[in-house]
């Protein structure tokens, strides 16, 4: 029986995966993850077999890499980010874990640096105190409760990190999420916007909860926006520790 | 004028350090943080000049290590985790940029694995979905507001992470939270309990928010409670991707 590492390969530059992701990699036979992460890696899987399908295919490609495994090779389950954080993790070890137990690969999940913490770096230090993670992609989760958690974070009084924040053909949830948030946070709220956090073409630009515009969010975006003690100096986002 | 490096050194092992964070303390002189982080990496730091200090000194470690930048030493400025959360960035940023624009060192933050992050790849796979981070510790924060923000991530299901659950002096934060989702959530909603996750000695329970006991729990213990999907099967913690 073989091994599946679930990876997470951080932002998607050498320098910030862990060496722990890069073992699991260079030792894997089999790697198996979205084409498009496979692609930042091009030096650590060359040579190897690769189980490289498009997004929505996550079953069909976590089934093939269960067998992999059962056949007795090492398989890395790479995600961009951590793997444990809206990544791959989740569905592959419920499908080892529904296997007879003397059937189950070894499995192992192995964090990466995730888009949230990546961003946080580049705009300062937004998350020095309490936050909320929010994807806004409601292809799996109903809106009207993605709406009421962006609710209850402001509530709250979180930072808030929106993953997923706008896509081609999902636009207008992110203007949503702005009209909500303005009932209830400071109209001047600092708002932080990184695309490609970690990777080339990285663009970050500090805003206000009322002023900022869409045009240069996209699926590789993470936003930020503040609680209302996080403030904005010399360009960069900062949150204090204390109250 | 030096570099001051604000440095996320993760878990603690150095297999999940980046190389951006070990290049940043391979590369400087001076090496600051709490004496506790600078023991979990004897072998980066030996030989270099240590600004250790016990912890609640932290303005004037901020202080040395920018003297020391600008008198053009290269510093690296640690934290265990992630230096963006709940870390040192927020207040030596703050410092930095308070000084006139020409006599500020340069700086940059390296983001690390957050115990979050750490907790969930041992505890299975709890971050699948949106999820809260909370600090217990009500040093620097009224308790009326944390209790307040856990109340608002129960009501808006998420999957919830506790930072500084428990300390010596402070043992009842904790049991007060318990109470509060018991509220909100079933009482058999998972619990995942993680202590020194990613080092020596790494301890790890999964338990329900009726059940769960806080002897194991101390200030290297990082909580998970699960949302209202979340279960447990063979031993993992599991938070399903879709509703």
């Amino acid at each position: 029986m073989g091994k599946i590492t679930i990876v997470g390969i951080g932002p998607g530059n050498i320098s910030e995966m862990t060496p722990k992701a890069r073992l699991a990699i260079e030792t894997a036979e089999i790697i198996a993850g979205y084409n498009t992460y496979i692609k930042l890696i091009p030096e650590l899987v060359s040579g190897k077999k690769i189980i490289g399908t498009a997004m929505m295919q996550e079953i069909e490609r976590c089934q093939m890499a269960i067998e992999e495994s059962r056949s007795g090779k090492n398989v890395a389950l790479i995600s961009s980010g951590d793997a444990g954080i809206y990544g791959m993790a989740g569905l592959v070890i419920d499908m080892i874990l529904d296997l007879p137990e003397n059937e189950r690969p070894q499995f192992e999940v192995v964090a990466g640096i995730s888009a949230v913490n990546a961003a946080a770096a580049i705009l300062g230090a937004p998350l020095m105190h309490d936050f909320a993670v929010i994807s806004l992609s409601d292809l799996m989760t109903p809106w009207e409760l993605i709406k009421k958690r962006v609710e209850c974070a402001a509530v709250g009084d979180f930072v808030i990190a929106l993953y997923n924040p706008k896509s081609k053909k999902r636009v207008k949830n992110i203007l949503e999420v702005q009209e909500i948030l303005l009932r209830y946070k400071n109209k001047n709220t600092p708002v932080g916007i990184v695309t490609n956090a970690g990777r080339l073409n990285e663009q970050k630009i500090i805003s206000t909860l009322e002023n900022f515009t869409t045009e240069e969010i996209n699926m590789f975006t993470l936003v930020l926006i503040g609680n209302s003690q996080t403030y904005v100096k010399a360009g960069f986002m900062i949150t204090p520790r204390g109250y």
